[in-house]
């Protein structure tokens, strides 16, 4: 496409595309092993432009060395990207692609440049913040339904139970290429306390209304299109929330999050910890969720492994083990309060034993927070929490 | 930015874009060198990146290699990006650094970031074309009214005159996160012949109705933004406006433009031409702008000239000397016809002693046109020039 | 409210909006008689300005007698309607003075007042028409799903199949008074021939496109808000529909409905044709719902009695027995053809014997054939129910 | 049109507005006259109507009688309107007339059924309020620019001086039909005192912001449509900017007028108070106009007249004498100070000899203060009037 005039390349683009859209999964697969060898940049040129920025490294010299090293695969899918409704479809090919990468890890190259591309179309900046409730198009509000994979929906009366009632809100990021696509979005309950089960915000009555909430639960955070895998939205999408309601509901006070704990069962089952084996097996046994005294024996073995497990498992490169933990606590919240059992679905049951967790995000603290993480490791607790570890 | 978090960046970028707006030219060429060098890549990397590429040369090594060198100036500015608001004054910072560049050239490495990113940001995909018309927001209009340096407007009615009637169109490109700030616009008359004058169309009384108009007369297109040299739209905006004619007045049939000349006086003057010298002399005393008899005796002299400066007069590396025309010949369009005098207006007659001249945009030949003009830089010619030059 | 000044006016019209919503059933019928007696127009100013114009009757004494007959209801439902929201809470006002007359028909003047204002507000000139599809707000689409009464909808999967497919279309108009309300919508299915039973369209496949259909059809048409009995929207949007689909797909060259006839059982069974009483005795048995030969057998005759019933079952007044066909006869179609069976649901079977019928809407008779009928009453057939006639 | 459907009406009604349009004035003035005669109820039918009522005037005869004198001419009236765009070709209609009527008097029964239908059409229900600001399109802006008459306005850049500096603000009620024509609107700005003249308001330079300002000044209210007379909006939109100002901006606690005074030069001429005619004459000599101590010795003399003007000049009526006095009182406002020299330019001498004045909203009188004055005639004065009246 190197030589053709920009409109013509539109044309070109255009039924690449489409070209591509017929492509079974070996045939795509085969497709993106030519781009990545037939789109290389040219070793000649490399090796002549760092010899100039080897004998004098400079802004000047670095200028051409960027332009020789920069994959033409790169510019080969901003040029597919002028095709109208272009950006989804590259989206959804990189999808295509992160899917081929499962049997052929060589394509890595290629993701790379879709990484780096979307990282720059899908800036904060070009990002638009939008309510979602009940006059949101049902074009929207289907793909909605069909994205919530942290509490799924029933259908559409579910749907309308968490967006209609007056204490409650959906917001999502949409991107203006990507039109009513969203890209991400949060479910918000107002409340009057801190819950610490999801049950009853998924299923009890409503309140008439918001006014009196004092507390904003951001209990369900979706990515919605796995070709944008590693872009990142969720820290803006609910900075911004925070921002819209402390404007709209002067008497909210408290921000924080119910969130599962998805890699509790694992950890616990790892024995990593001397003493969770024991209890790893016993929750397996399931006695306790249909008998209440065994609950209450076993919760405060449950919250004080819980509280080590929020605090101290960690990633050999010295990160939070729990990936929910992770995307929090790097956005500057407090692990606030272990709650179990929490979630009793089925999900929530295998991958962490019924456990949930609050975060909470308070703006005064958010930025030392955030930078105590970054720089150390350091993991805010929130009182309860505290108090279970000093137990 | 680097060690914080996303949302807290937001904030800072917000603050870095506030600080820069107070600062006066000489300050903002500090800031810009300080960028220039403050955010290289550091040349151990490279160089280690390098060794192991030049070892290798495969997509794999290539891609360390690719992050090495990429310049921390381009993560900065996408960083910047995020605060709201920010492309826009990103992309006035950068007709700031062009405007410190005319001092210091040694800024250039850091234009080549903003160029780079500016391509992927204002890509085609993310365009949006809107006809502009009365019903157009005022602030929208004004806007335009100051953008337009072609054939500059006197005011509001004079815009008015130029955007109301029905046989007059104007389109404009916007960007989503630029918002009622048009990039490009291009006027359109519609006629019923070839037009070779501008001042008719600019002043005369217009046609009731568009129905029977059978061209399409693109007699002025206007860049806006400064900083966004480099970042062509024109030949996007022309064929989507093509395309729209086309669709919604099934008569027309000719697509054309009515254009300037700007560097034919100055070719003229510097004796290229073995002829053209005397020309130039006679032309500049003026006696034909009175001299009905005189400017006929000169036209066609003047026509053959300027036939042969479309034509044969070239750059060092082998391009049109004409701006426009690299513009409209290289999108594939061909040089219709010389027109003179064609403006009469101060500029026009400084520029190009009146000459001007239209490109005709066949749709089916366009493509062909425009890789045989990117191939062996072959210059399309309309029947009316081919014949000038046969004289 | 007389007194008070127009704004203050409306502060005491969201008071008294307010407060009748708390009223019940009873309460509201005494409300209504209240307003009813107590908003009456003088009897002796009557009875001058009647002198006046009785003794000199002109356009000039008219005004006066009118100034003084007008009901002052008339003019509380106007201040009331100054209020926010007013509009739809006056409907449905009307809705439960509708109701109330019922059991009280002395309230008739009321809604004499009613039905005066209503014709004035709702005039054609004031609604907007507007496509309903997938991309329509779910709380519109949720009105639509509980107001379709004609073939009831099943949930939000059965309203999507018949909106979202390309060979399907939805209209309705709206009133801006009374916002995302639907006053009346229409269900339309693209086809290429005219169908003959219900059952296919309400749930066969689809085709991808509506390029290629000839026919629209109209399969269902609802009034939705009970409070605007008597105001007449349905032959608007029915030209206003076949206008816009006519102008988006050329290839459409018949506009027919598939309607029922609602009241054929009663007909049939009241005898008022000397064939019906046996036959409806026999449709009655219901043996050939289950019996294809049966049903063969009777469908001469069904076919024989519809069509009398169509063209021959009249009131008192010499208007057509049958509802439905007084609408769309009255609206210039012509009876195209009986089909029979054509809906075998329960309510198609009680009322009608699952008879259904087609009105075609011929652009260019529709004139003549709505003047005919209004004077004469003649009713214009098409060439299937002529043939029946014939038999 | 009586016979013919809905559907023909609306294609009979554009084509008879269509005819309406190419009728000169005395044409349309027989046009009038014709439909004033033509249209007009049957004697034979009112007369029966009424010897129903008369022999039991109820709820129940009424009905019938009201049917039989309402004029033909309204339900024409109502038939036009179904034509597309008809709204503002009536309301021009009756523009026509208006002045029709200004040489035939005899067409005011014609105009009361216009004024009865608009009064019903343009219920405050039905109307929508729009803030007009830079970003309002330029079509509406010119609206606007023409329909000053209070202040006129010089051109686009006057506009803007008043529409878009952060302490000024338009707002403009729209009713649905008549799309993008401004009903009526009112010009507002925010200042920290109550101003005594208008030119500074006019022209000075302005606030950056509008966050500090105590006191919304309304200098200019117009209505647009002369084919609307009689129809009230200037009260309701008085009304809803002081609750849109109050809720945008806590700080602001005064509502105030700068008001013109158009008959105080004639009320002084009249010599009706009897040291008017010393002053009257004093003041047309116009000497105070450049001469600073002649204007400050006539300062308290004219203070004290134009405080017995506003509240004691008054038609036969009882009404204030002042026409804007009227609107303000009648809405509830208080006489508030008066202001001399307030207005300089021509229309404001000649009118008023430049005397201006300020009426104050106070929302927790405007109720009460409306109340008396309707009641009694009761004008309420504040306390810099009351000081000037106990002088």
């Amino acid at each position: 496409m190197g030589r053709i005039g920009d409109a013509a390349r539109m044309a070109v683009a255009e039924q690449a595309l489409a070209a591509y859209a017929e492509l079974d999964a070996g045939q795509k697969a085969g497709f993106f092993a030519q781009i990545r060898d037939g789109f290389s940049p040219d070793p000649a040129h490399i090796r002549a432009a760092f010899a100039a920025y080897d004998a004098d490294p400079s802004a000047g010299t670095l200028v051409p060395l960027f332009n020789a090293v920069e994959p033409p695969r790169q510019t080969l899918l901003r040029r597919l990207n002028t095709a109208p409704g272009a950006t989804l479809k590259l989206v959804n090919m990189r999808a295509d692609l992160l899917a081929a990468m499962r049997k052929d890890p060589s394509l890595a190259p290629l993701d790379a440049d879709f990484a780096h591309l979307f990282a720059s179309w899908f800036n904060r900046g070009f990002l638009r913040i939008e309510r979602i409730d009940w006059s949101t198009p049902a074009a929207v509000l289907e793909k909605i339904m069909n994205y919530e994979t942290v509490h799924p929906m029933k259908g559409w009366e579910d749907l309308r139970r968490r967006l209609d009632p007056a204490d409650r809100r959906f917001y999502a990021f949409f991107h203006p290429a990507t039109g009513n696509e969203p890209l991400i979005f949060v479910e918000v309950a107002l409340t009057r306390d801190i819950p610490a089960e999801i049950a009853p915000i998924l299923t009890a009555p409503r309140r008439a209304a918001a006014d009196d909430a004092t507390t904003a639960v951001f209990y369900s955070i979706n990515n919605t299109l796995e070709g944008l895998k590693g872009v990142s939205f969720g820290n803006f999408l609910i900075k911004q929330v925070v921002a819209e309601l402390a404007a709209e509901l002067p008497a909210l006070k408290t921000f924080v999050t119910l969130s599962p704990a998805p890699g509790f069962a694992a950890w616990l089952a790892s024995g990593e910890d001397p003493q969770a084996a024991d209890l790893s097996a016993e929750l397996d046994l399931g006695a306790w969720l249909n008998d209440r005294d065994e609950a209450a024996r076993l919760k405060p073995q449950v919250e004080a492994l819980a509280a080590r497990y929020f605090t101290g498992a960690r990633t050999k490169s010295g990160a939070p083990r729990d990936p929910v933990a992770r995307f929090h606590l790097g956005n500057g919240a407090a692990a606030w309060r272990v709650n179990w059992p929490g979630d009793l679905s089925d999900g929530a049951i295998r991958r962490a034993h019924g456990l949930m967790i609050n975060y909470l995000y308070e703006p005064a603290e958010i930025e030392a927070q955030h930078e105590a993480f970054v720089r150390d490791g350091t993991i805010a607790t929130g009182a309860p929490l505290a108090a279970v570890l000093a137990r």
